[in-house]
């Protein structure tokens, strides 16, 4: 084939391919935004027929031919090019060693234990969904050994969500936070916490979806091509740099909850935003990796949005919209409450500080799971034991403990990890970021686009092209250090609980 | 091919098609609700190629030989896999004797015709939409030229939306109609008006979102199949019969704009999901024309919403939502303002009694555009001499004239005639409804249950199994007559205005 071809192939069999993922988004868009409850069976008989459709072509002798082409002849495919064959060369060579046939069945296994986990987590039930942990498990087991054979499979599932980690890259990570967070953590809980049930009063909704419209404005989300709505998950997604959707959910009791996913989904959203839109129509589009999409969203919540100089900015706007509930208290509390720091039993619900931890017994978990050291029968004792121990929190029931996530269900294991190596990713990134420009003012007065310009830059902007590895080298100058993380823990929480 | 197999590869291929129109509702419902607004490019791309390969899929030999199998095996085939073959066999040969050129360049001509009618629109600028009118027409005729050789081209156009109409059909039909309603709105124009002014006061839409859900539960919509969300123009759409979709539109002072489009896209909604089920992959789905789908939400709109019976049992309904704006007010003003019939300017806002001379004057316009006795720039003056006939209205711009309707802007000539059409059809419906049961007791109570079972008997369960021109005679035993309408339409103005 020659390579003029082979491009012109690429550029037409990627469009496709996106015209089919556009299609199941939006179908999926709609079941958790719009659809009526009762309508999943003909949802799921036109995923069924489009997954197939894009099945076939992703594992066409075409594609595979053209991919290869331009992976062998890398001078003159040019790095774009090069870069495109090498991501898809890689996703189809798993795809073409999965015969069609186990792959179907991996689906069909997927949805069941999709569904039965929401049923058994609703009921309190654990029993019902643990044969399916151990089903998932030797599926993917299974599959790995296929399409990396002689490779420890737990290494496979981390390195498929984070390119280039493995057990050894997260156990260095994690033995270096573990020794800094849990005496922390120990010392904020010897600590005195502020009085924080002034925010668990009653917000009404339609005055936080008004601030959910300043933060939109605040962090530069253009309303054009970026929208908000409502579902019971946060989450972003979207087909181009041009369409991007974010959601929120609102808690009378909580409106710190959906201030802080507006700034976290939106911080996902100026990163698909700021991606080239050259790269719309290719694999070369959306950001490079897990771990560095939520180093973003993590950048824009935490290093920013939960900063002393944004809370600030924030006060005043906040009371406007809550008189009654602010009334006698100042812009120092409202600092402190929204971070105070306090061990608690579910993730999503985690501060900045323990947060890690709960990442960190997933992993051990999983772990252990590839490894045949549990099984699922073990895994409530083994979770309640790893919560008492990293946490030092007693978890009443599985609902609350094993079955809180959605993730395994998915059969996403090696995933969990990457949501603390982003936020430490970003802590390194900020580093660098403050010796070029004034992060402390830009923040003070809400000013981001100085901030997003120079993420843009550095990493926004190449996409996928940048290989997850290399982003921190890249902006940074070095390797990727847990220090900086764990130094700014120190600093943030030694200051705010006087230690 | 054997039968057996014919209709293995039939259900086969009709969900494949099911699968592809799937995801392009979704899309197109996600671009008018969603959808932030400058998202146009990534859309269209997708939507382009799952139009190609739905197009591949319709004029594929494989279809083709599959759909005549069983077309010229009819016993064989039995009711309603012939059905299906001979649906699909008139509408394959149409696509088929086009050349893939022309289909895509016709394509191409209608999204940019739809693009410059919206902005022609907008600026009131008829001049710059002209051009198009006469290159639509032009492309039509040339393509039922191919597909349907020798025969009148409007006649054709009429025929492509309601099966076994002509002008020679609606032809006879207008003149009965116009016949009884001319002079009747004459008389009604010379009568005394109801004074409707505090019904054009400020009704807060939160409000009238409440008396949507009432009216839903009132129709017997069912939210775990049918959602109500909120667009520029109300429509109804959706997948299978188990998944349908009413939109509506809410203007602060014209609460009862709401109220009848939930009760009209609510009347669509249940002849949807009354469909047989078994028909939710195949070409039987759904309504079987537009006629008679518009004779069901009209029949729900006017001849149940806006019956004495029914006004009476919203209005204390009414007024508890707004207690301020109906002070003073009695049951018997808000029958006469809701039934007020006065000539206007524009269709979609038009009472029960002007609404057939709106299509009565494009009707006129179409006929004599397709026998070329107008071209684009007669249109404007044609247009503002029936309006001045028929309804006695000066027309002061374009906007408010032959730019009002976005459905010329599609090509669809020849599709306004059939909402006249079936309004007519429906007063003949409930006329033999009233035999067999107690519509007017059932109304009063809003027990619409009967009604609805009645209906589902004899036409909903159906689909588009039953062809149009046999529904009125098999539900009534008799031919169509318009004069069940005109009847109807003298009655009621008749006593409302004491003529």
């Amino acid at each position: 084939m020659e390579i003029s071809k082979a491009k012109e192939t690429l550029d037409r069999l990627e469009r496709e391919m996106f015209a089919y993922n556009y299609a199941m988004s939006s179908i999926n868009l709609d079941a958790r935004t719009a659809a009526p409850p009762e309508t999943q069976e003909g949802r799921s008989v036109a995923l069924g027929i489009l997954s197939s459709r894009s099945h076939e072509l992703m594992t066409s002798e075409d594609l595979w031919e053209t991919v290869n082409t331009l992976y062998d002849n890398k001078e003159e495919a040019g790095p774009e090019y090069f870069r495109r064959s090498e991501i898809l060369r890689k996703e189809l060579a798993d795809m073409r060693a999965v015969p069609a046939e186990e792959y179907a069945e991996l689906n069909k296994l997927l949805s069941e234990s999709q569904y039965v986990w929401h049923k058994a987590k609703a009921a309190n039930d654990y029993a019902s969904f643990a044969p399916y942990i151990d089903r998932l498990i030797a599926a993917r087991k299974h599959i790995f050994d296929i399409t990396r054979p002689g490779i420890d499979p737990y290494d496979v599932a981390l390195d498929s969500f984070e390119e280039g980690t493995s057990r050894e890259y997260y156990d260095r990570f994690f033995s270096e936070l573990r020794e800094t967070v849990v005496p922390l953590i120990a010392k904020v809980n010897a600590a005195e916490q502020p009085d924080d049930s002034w925010l668990h009063e009653s917000y009404p909704v339609e005055q936080q979806r008004k601030l959910s419209q300043i933060l939109m404005d605040a962090f530069c989300l253009d309303r054009n091509h970026c929208s908000i709505t409502e579902t019971e998950h946060p989450f972003t997604g979207g087909p181009t740099s041009q369409d991007v959707r974010i959601t929120t959910h609102y808690y009378e009791d909580l409106p710190i909850a959906s201030v802080y996913s507006v700034i976290h989904e939106g911080g996902h959203a100026n990163y698909e935003l700021h991606v080239d839109p050259a790269y719309d129509y290719n694999c070369l589009k959306g950001g490079c990796s897990m771990a560095v999409h939520e180093s973003q969203s993590r950048f824009w919540e935490n290093y920013v949005g939960r900063s002393r100089e944004f809370t600030d900015w924030l006060w005043p706007r906040f009371c406007e919209l809550f008189p009654d509930q602010t009334a006698g208290k100042s812009e120092d509390d409202f600092y402190r409450c929204i971070n105070k720091a306090q061990p608690g039993l579910i993730r999503t619900e985690a501060d900045e500080l323990t947060y890690p931890m709960h990442i960190m017994v997933r992993y051990e978990i999983e772990k252990k799971l590839f490894a045949g050291e549990l099984t699922s029968k073990d895994l409530p004792d083994a979770w309640n034991g790893l919560y008492k121990d990293y946490l030092g929190v007693d978890v009443p029931d599985d609902r609350r403990g094993i079955l809180q996530d959605i993730h395994w269900s998915h059969g996403g294991f090696g995933y969990f990890p990457t949501y603390a190596l982003g936020t430490a990713y970003s802590a390194q990134i900020l580093d660098t970021m403050k010796k070029d420009l004034d992060f402390s003012s830009c923040v003070a007065a809400a000013d981001i686009t100085p901030i997003l310009a120079w993420l843009t830059e550095k990493l926004y902007r190449f996409g996928s092209y940048i290989k997850p590895g290399d982003v921190v080298p890249s902006i940074c100058g070095a390797e990727f250090s847990a220090k900086f993380f764990t130094d700014y823990l120190k600093d943030k929480f030694g200051r705010l609980y006087n230690l």
